[in-house]
């Protein structure tokens, strides 16, 4: 069956993080791979698209990204609320749970960026070359990227928009604490300012 | 009348924007104040606690918020969709609509800091000490803050975490585009991880 993935033109990638979603980082290096869970991530720039996102010293899947230059975030939808849960709360690689992708029985698929993991599932995906900040990651374990590909379930995501409406399984997610998450339901329209 | 305004312990500061709200930037320097919204902020550290958020070049308050060092986040919430779709769309400053709290009848509080204007009526608020990067900010637009006092209404957030359960007018906003917000509704608790 063929997903319901459709390319996002890169001028509406930012779209897909504005309303603050968490997100799976993904990514592979020398055979290795791994993923895990970043509630603190969000759009740096629109044109070319660009991310920031924290990514903690303690983690196996830094190490891939800074290895490879090449990072993606996934978006969680809330049927995979327990998979974002896990991946958040395990150290993978060697010393860890070791691969994440296999202990979860994910198989990923490849989007535009050759070996990089993409989690299937998930409602959005943004392919991201690393802006090395070698002193920004060290202080504040702070990553830069660009976007170069984005890509989104067509079902919630279409012409820039998000519409979740009667898709309560494919809303994104949005850690509180512990496993807790708020999902986007209703919305409201603003007035045009005068 | 007592507004429902109590502090937030700081290591619970960064479970206000966890979920990924769209924030208001308040600052003032030297007689002058403004006001803009932000979708672009995350939490960049637990303790002590930082924050991150992009301040375009074009605004007035970044203006301010490099002379004071300081800023808040202010989290709008449903009833205040208008509001922060407003200030969002205008410019403020003498190019602009001016003091953008005057224009909107907006009288701010103090919280801890003093001459930092807070937004009555929102839900959240972190006070911030500009931790100068002036690199990041330049070709970024990229701002730190380092969060040194937090409120949040209790209504809606209690020890460390947020429940709009009954509240539906008090929920954070989340901006997709054009002034349209989702809110957090319904909520996933995932299982815990085997």
């Amino acid at each position: 069956m063929h997903p319901p993935r459709q390319p996002v033109d890169l001028k509406h990638a930012y779209r897909l993080l504005n309303h603050g979603p968490t997100v799976l980082v993904s990514a592979a290096h020398d055979g290795q791979r791994n993923l895990m869970a970043a509630a603190w991530a969000m759009p740096l720039d629109f044109a070319p698209p660009k991310v920031a996102v924290v990514i903690d010293k303690s983690t196996f899947t830094r190490g891939l990204v800074e290895a490879s230059g090449r990072f993606a975030l996934n978006l969680p939808c809330a049927a995979q609320a327990d998979l974002a849960f896990a991946v958040g709360n395990q150290h993978g690689g060697p010393l860890g749970v070791g691969d994440k992708f296999t202990r979860h029985g994910i198989t990923p698929f490849e989007g535009q960026t050759p070996g990089l993991p993409l989690v299937p599932g998930c409602v959005g995906w943004l392919e991201c070359r690393l802006l090395a900040e070698p002193r920004l990651q060290q202080a504040h374990d702070l990553f830069l990227g660009e976007v170069v590909a984005a890509w989104a379930d067509e079902r919630v995501f279409t012409a820039g928009r998000w519409h979740f409406e009667g898709a309560p399984a494919l809303r994104t997610l949005h850690h509180v604490a512990g496993g807790h998450f708020l999902l986007p339901s209703d919305s409201v329209q603003a007035r045009q300012p005068g």
